[in-house]
Parts: C-alpha cells; structure tokens; sequence
C-alpha cells in the first residue's frame, strides 16, 4: 500500500535511484522539494536536462565539456607536449584543482578489467595512440594505484614506450599529513622505493 | 577559479541546495546525472515539477494531496467524528503506517515556538476549531513529544475542551523494543504515570 499522493511516490522514486539516497533520505529531499518555490524547483529541473542536453565529450580528450573541443584542449598557453592520462573526468579536476599542472589531459572513461569484461578496445586506449605525435615529449599516467589501474599503466606503457616517448607513473607513497604508523606496508614500501634526495 | 564547464557547475549547485548534500555529494550527483539515460533524467526533472504543479494542501486537513478534499477526507469508511491532530504532512504517513487509525487527521504546519517567532496565529489552530461539530467525539493530540509540542498540546487542549470535546495526547513511554538501561529520567517517569492494569 502506497500512502503518498502519485506524485509524491513518483517524485521519491525518482530521487531514491540517485546514489546514496535511500528511502528515507529521498522522502525528505521529495518534501523539501514540495516546500521550495516553483521558481527554485524549475531551477533544479531544468539544470537536470540542461546539463544532459550541452555536456559532452571533448573529441579530443575525453573530458566534460559544453564546447568542442574542451578549454583545456583550446588553451595554447598550455604545454601540448604533455599529456596525462587518467580514468575519468573527475580526475582531471582533482589535477586541476593542484594548479601545478600546465599539460594537457587523455581521459580513458574506465580501466582495463578482465572480472568486469573491460578489455584495452572499451576505454580510450587507441584514441591515445592516435594522438602521439613526434613532438609529445611525455605521458604522465595518473590511473588509481589499486590492481586495474596499475595494470592499465602498465599496458599503456608498453604500447607507448616503443614509439620512444617518454612514459611515467605518478609517485606512490605516504599522503602528505599522514602518520607513518597507521600507513600500510604495501604504501610504504612504494614510498621508500621511490625515496629522493633532499 | 570554476573547474566544470557551466552546465555542471550550475547542476552542482543546484543539487547543493538539498538538505544534507553538501559539495562532494553534489559533485557525485552531478556526475551521476550526466551518465545516466536521457530518459531517465528527463523522468527525475519532470517528477520534481509535477510534484510541485499537482500537490496541494487540502482545503479540510491541509494534508498534502493531489485531489482536493484528500483521499483520507473523502473515506466514507473512516470515522469522521475523531480528528488526529499532528504537526507536518510527514507524520500523517508515520500515523497511517500504524494501520490502527481510522480517524480523520488536522495538520498544523508548524507548532507554536516563541522563540522561533511562530504564533498560533501562524498555524492552521483556527481551522481546526472551525472543524469541530457537536458530532465530534474526541481531538488527538499527536504533536512531538518535545517542548514545543507540548505547549502546542496543552494550548490546544485548553480551547478545545470547554466546548466539551474529548481531548487525548498520544503516551509517552518506553519504544517498543527499547532497554530499561538506557531510557532518559522523563520518559521512564512518563512510562511509570502512564502505566496500565494487565
């Protein structure tokens, strides 16, 4: 027995399919809903398609964009030379949002995963090749350090390293503000393999 | 700086705007949003203006519905001469969850709070004084058992009762499944008055 109008039931049906919002959290966003002004309600609706209607993918490197290609792409104050490769377009805010790095980006929409049936042809591997030209002077790859991702540098690398172009992993090790007791041995061995001189 | 082309960013914020969600679960929605099925999001966007185009308050409850008097108003079958007094639309749906009550119900939309600048002007009090005929039997008082409620409890029991109606507050005691242990002062002293012959 369903105890709300039909379109309250639609609208927390609706909100209960986005991630992380159960039952209870969708019945309290569908009532705040109820309680907004029309004018905010049709903001939120329409930001909703709008969104969906002008973001695509950049042709070029994978990433969000209203415009094609992306800015990042369009930017000539950028060093095109470079490029870093990561898993998904929120990784390349996460770059961006260091403001250390001035190259471009190759987003790949996934990694390769054998147990989830993702093999090098359904992520943007060739669409990477098909981009190295003799003046690329490196490939920085930014994949997740956890199995897939390190398998799918791996394989990038391979690829790329016999077109003699520079390829490199970003560093693993000890989060900066972490505490070297709680740091796991797997990490910490990394960060002591890749130690420097100071 | 803004990372997201203008369609994202202006998804984030509006998403932002929900109770509960702050910046990176906005984000997470966003995202989910733009790789979702066209159709989908046209479902969620059009579920959030319908729900605000079609449900109202009842003219006689002033429970949300979609048809006006509502669904619970226009029940033949329920006991029409006993009206259960509560403070949102949210605790109708707790009260019919029960499946024990076959009254009519009274939403206050909000309670009397000084503090809060809410008068009993400023609830729907008046409406529920003008609801009461000679053939209403009892009032149930079902406002939150905390300060604010019990003031609107006892305000509204003292108009009530010298038109010789009946006036009920829900008990306090133990929850069901609850420990002894860990129950506050009042309410095991609240339980303890409210105790019943078996």
């Amino acid at each position: 027995m369903n105890f709300y109008p039909q379109p309250i039931s639609r609208l927390i049906e609706e909100f209960s399919k986005l991630p992380g919002v159960g039952p209870k959290t969708a019945q309290r966003l569908a009532f705040y809903v109820l309680n907004m002004d029309m004018s905010e309600a049709e903001k939120l609706s329409s930001a909703i398609i709008n969104a969906k209607n002008n973001i695509k993918y950049c042709s070029v490197c994978g990433n969000l964009t209203d415009d094609d290609p992306c800015i990042i792409c369009r930017n000539t104050s950028r060093d095109s030379n470079l490029i870093c490769v990561v898993e998904e377009p929120k990784d390349v805010i996460a770059m961006e949002k260091t403001r250390e790095y001035k190259g471009l980006y190759h987003v790949l929409h996934g990694v390769i995963s054998p147990l989830g049936g993702v093999g090098p042809d359904d992520i943007r591997i060739k669409e990477l090749l098909g981009r190295i030209t003799p003046d690329i002077k490196e490939i920085i790859i930014a994949t997740n350090p956890n199995v897939e991702g390190e398998a799918t540098a791996m394989y990038i690398a391979r690829l790329i390293k016999p077109l003699g172009v520079k390829v490199t992993r970003i560093a693993h090790g000890i989060p900066v503000g972490a505490d070297l007791e709680y740091a796991d041995e797997v990490t910490l061995s990394k960060a002591l393999e890749g130690r420097r001189e100071i």
